[in-house]
């Protein structure tokens, strides 16, 4: 029953986002003050969570994917005993404060995911929602509910008008996720006004039609018991993931609640003094919490600390029953890697036959799975060409479709690569699983939303995207990427990989499961490569080195993936010229840019031209080579290598190139610098 | 009522798809297969066109949204009459052949734009219904129906499950577009095999939430009669757009129909002889077309050209009765620019007060919608901070909705980034409009799928992209683009311009309309800009000048947007420690890179050093400067002026690193080269 502490919590809640907004004098108001109610309903009596522990694994998991309104998060995570004191509050959007404009992952306790770019949080939550699922499946034992979570999403008009959480909702409604609960924000308002402007859909229609429940509260701002029980039936829901449909008035107490002026900027004085004095709160007074509030939730506290005590006492059993399970659940938590896992990986000779580096990677994930059981792995509907689906894998479905089961660790994502990423970051975000994803290199694209998210999340998310050029020939240019890379290199915490063997390839995946706080892209040739002389995992690892060296060189070919072997090729047409050149492979700026100073000179020294030789754009190869050598816009539709013939990216092509290059800097007769070495840069002599 | 003929057609276009895809021994047959009988009744009995006049300006779109299924396009505009031969057909998927893998608007006769990145075709065919909606309600007149084509779409379960035609689809239903017809080729077939797997939502449920009409086909392999009813009966539909679903079976005909096998891979031999004796075709003859389906077509086609004579009898008649409505929408068409347009553009002196270039670009739009009618304006739900909408603006709303009609030019496309770009290139290739689109700069990363076919297609886009930078303050990392101008400035045929103050933002907006085949990106601040000296429109259009000159300079700063202000100041402060600067703006590379050799090198000369600075990722400035100064990484939350201190992007920050760069290169102490200079780019010498 709604109590008067209830109505005093949840003004409180209000008062306190509002003084939150009011402070930074920038921020979002309207859906704090809107959702309070549903906040503390939820916070108070249904949310499982231990807030002096916020990793405690069987926590539900929250999300705001309205992330603007976070003024609101902060302020339940403060409440709620998390580490976020008041001054963190008054901090709100200051510089090096943790609490940021938009909640990120990481930075404040007790945050899960990292949201504000609307429709990402609703999608990480359908990840989330799958990690409980499948660690349930997988560890769960008769008598040890271990990992029983429920995931609880916030969003608004925004997110649900964004495509990727319709694909993200589709596909949590295909899979009957039941422990999924988003509730949505209706109060129709965006930033144009009213979303009769633009957003005139029947939204519960919709997320029926991708099998989800749709409840409703018709008073979401008065009405707090039917807050509760729509909260509470959807918990018991066992058909698949529920939305709570909630009515409540944007900005409810302000005397502008109702419309699009209190979304996104403060309040006025006047206006928080009325909204104080109306809710019995001392209009003088600023981030006031009245003790009955702390009592409650210090209550709650409480309780959330003895549920995970329970939660030990149980774990402490399972450890002696199921030892084997609890150890790798144990490790999963930690996020430990099983010792010698990397032996795995396979290692190629230079006498190995030429194979496409996405029929590598195929080898790879085949060899992991078995030592690596956090690995899962899937594609957005592009199975059979991405070659990530290994011959034994069970895929991830509910047991209904006779198709799978949650133990499953293939995913079918569908044609939704933007849900694919997001969903992948709450995956990765969850604990206990490292996720691998799929798609043509060209379409990680769609997704760049999300791919952006987790680097900025720090999220180990590995994309295997291939048919990585124009060497995927027919599908032409609408298919082959020129911009990507750039994209990808110039994204800070992502490291994109282009594997030029098989040893590069084992050396992609070993670094990038190496590396807990950065995603990584694989781009991965449709085209078979041959493998390199000098090549290895370890020299791979360091994200460039020497292919070929040469004493004395007139010019060092400096490329990756499938255009190193070009350049073999090259110098020897070169050498029979009287050119000598070294070839230089550079898998991965980002790792490569990380060796120290010394290394990096060894590969690319001073005292001869270097030039980049790559099947895209040349934009930002300037940091690593004097002249460029590229596509000067589109690929074109047809075999292969009659395309790479039709842009002159051919070992001919290429000499005739580092044959130019080598005479114009003998002609300027200077001494000439790696590209490396400038001022500002750590390598600045 | 079908004929003999008609199945004879049918199969001819089934057996010709068949032969192209086997002739290239490459491409998509299933889909061609499955949908020929569709196309058929479509295109023979519906579809308004004039084969010999692919531009006629009221002729019915078409566009097949499941692009890879193009041989069937291919076929169907060979049968049609279009300029695609025969010998086209035999060279699809070859370099240079006009029939590429995926279809492309520009390269082929009769394509309207450019698809096989799933989702996309339908989004541009919403853009392509609004804009005939948009063009009738501004043309037609009582007895003058000049502007009322029809737009059709093919699509399969692939674009059904990518998020941007969700996103186009919802705007369609609470547009009204009734129009747009959409026909879903509903095979149950992806790449991942059955759609059981990944795709089991009540897709009519779906479409029925966004407000559309649909119908069903229940054989859609031989029922051709029902086929051409529910065509005719959503001609007929007043109340919004209709989708018909209908179902086929992949690959109809094939040994392998109705299995993924058939979707993308050319038919074995046997198959292909084994269909064609079904069909009563001579299975040693490949790309036969009987005589009654020539002149089936070829009938077809003289009733198109009749269509079309008639229609240009009713526009001379118009012309007599509305002459100057005639000759705007004759100019329109041609794509012709009124006569002194550009003398709207406001023009600033140094002494005018600083001004955020979103709001700069707000009075520009003002401007230019009073002397181009053809501009229309739209926001992704961010109209008050993208300042894009002038006061007397009608938004473009069905007139039932009571906020607009159809005459409006501005465009709620509500939190939509996507399908808005997707939308803005069926806008630009319908003819007679010039799109402007606007959101955060960060957020068009969300629409990157459809900004890269802007840019593939030659499409005229204008994105309006506010708050560019960590100039936008307290919404913190999650909304700073840090690596979007990289993206954007390696993608080829798309202007990425950042206008440091009001002359540069005119020549940003004068330089893209002036550009009909390219699309562009205005980066613009949220913080206020000082007009700097020297700027002007004509210098601005060159894409970079410089606004402060020296003799004997020791330094040239070069940079863009609210960063050359900084620069500015930090050239005073060095010439207080006896540096001499230059400072050079390049508020766009692609332009900039247009220009001649002498100019460039007088803007970036060689003999002294030149140092960047932006306040993004510094990728990819190594092609215009010797060293670099920007973000590291992330950029932060808080007030936009601690965020530049916290980054050191300040005067004091400038001038500190350009001492050091000046210290660098004078201990190296050699002559020091432009780094527009190299031997393989255009300035070698």
């Amino acid at each position: 029953m709604a109590s008067k502490t209830d109505l005093t919590a949840v003004n409180t809640i209000r008062a306190l986002a509002v003084d939150t907004v009011g402070k930074a004098n920038s921020g979002h108001p309207g859906a704090p003050m809107g959702m309070a109610p549903v906040a503390h309903i939820l916070w108070s009596r249904h949310l499982n969570y231990s807030s002096k522990n916020s990793k405690w694994f069987n926590r539900d998991r929250f999300v705001l994917s309205n992330g603007h309104a976070c003024a609101l998060q902060y302020v339940m995570l403060h409440l709620a005993g998390y580490k976020v004191s008041m001054d963190d509050l008054k901090s709100f959007r200051q510089v090096d404060s943790i609490t940021p404009g938009h909640p990120e992952v990481g930075v404040t306790d007790g945050i899960e995911v990292t949201t504000g770019p609307l429709g990402q949080g609703i999608s990480n939550a359908v990840g989330l929602a799958i990690a409980q699922a499948h660690m349930g499946a997988v560890f769960n034992k008769e008598g040890f509910p271990l990992v029983t979570n429920h995931t609880y999403a916030f969003m608004g008009d925004g997110c649900l008008q964004e495509g990727v959480s319709g694909e993200a909702c589709s596909l949590a409604g295909h899979l009957k996720l039941s422990n999924l609960i988003a509730i949505y924000d209706d109060n129709k308002i965006t930033i144009d006004g009213d979303t009769a402007v633009s957003f005139t859909e029947n939204v519960e229609q919709r997320y029926k039609s991708y099998g989800w429940n749709v409840l409703h509260v018709e008073n979401g701002d008065d009405d707090f018991e039917a807050i509760d029980a729509a909260i509470t039936e959807a918990k018991k829901n066992t058909n698949g993931p529920t939305m709570i449909n909630l009515k409540t008035k944007i900005g409810y107490g302000s005397l502008k609640a109702g419309s699009h002026d209190v979304h996104g900027a403060p309040l006025k004085k006047d206006d928080i003094a009325q909204m104080k004095t109306k809710f019995g709160f001392n209009p003088e007074e600023t981030f006031a919490v009245p003790q009955e509030v702390t009592d409650l939730y210090a209550k709650i506290g409480d309780k959330g600390a003895k549920a995970e005590a329970e939660w030990n006492e149980l774990f402490n059993k399972y450890k002696q029953e199921y030892p084997k399970e609890a150890a790798e659940l144990e490790r999963r938590i930690e996020g430990r890697l099983p010792d010698g896992w990397e032996k795995a990986l396979p290692v190629y000779k230079i006498d190995d036959p030429a194979i496409a580096s996405r029929k590598l990677s195929e080898t790879v994930i085949t060899k992991i799975v078995e030592v690596l059981p956090e690995v899962v792995v899937g594609s957005a509907d592009l199975t059979g060409s991405n070659l990530t689906r290994w011959k034994t894998a069970e895929d991830f479905q509910h047991p209904s479709t006779g198709l799978g089961s949650y133990q499953g660790r293939y995913f079918r994502y569908g044609v939704r690569e933007h849900a694919m990423e997001a969903i992948c970051n709450g995956l990765a975000a969850y604990g206990g699983i490292i996720p691998l994803c799929s798609t043509f290199l060209n379409f990680v694209s769609y997704a760049a939303g999300a791919v952006r998210l987790s680097a900025l999340s720090h999220l180990r998310v590995i994309t295997v995207a291939t048919h990585d050029s124009i060497g995927l020939g027919e599908d032409g240019p609408t298919h082959q990427p020129v911009e990507t890379a750039a994209w990808l290199r110039a994204l800070p915490n992502l490291a994109f990989w282009r594997p030029a063997d098989g040893n590069e390839t084992s050396a992609a995946y070993l670094t990038s499961i190496l590396s807990p706080h950065t995603p990584s892209v694989l781009a991965l040739s449709r085209q078979n490569l041959p493998q390199l002389e000098n090549s290895s995992i370890e020299k791979a690892t360091k994200g460039g080195y020497v292919v070929h060296e040469s004493e004395n060189a007139d010019v060092t070919l400096v490329s990756t993936g499938s255009e190193v072997g070009l350049c073999v090729e090259a110098a020897q047409q070169l050498k029979s010229k009287g050119i000598t050149s070294r070839v230089v492979s550079i898998p991965s700026f980002e790792v490569f840019g990380a060796q120290d100073r010394d290394y990096k000179l060894s590969v690319l020294p001073s005292g001869h031209p270097i030039l980049s030789v790559e099947a895209y754009s040349t934009f930002g190869w300037g940091q690593l080579s004097h002249d460029h050598f590229g596509l000067k816009a589109w690929g074109a539709s047809g075999p292969y290598a009659k395309v790479y013939e039709k842009y002159e990216l051919t070992p001919a092509g290429i000499a005739k190139r580092a044959e130019k290059v080598v005479a114009f800097y003998k002609k300027r007769g200077q001494p000439l610098f790696s590209p490396l070495i400038s001022a500002l840069d750590d390598i600045s002599e």
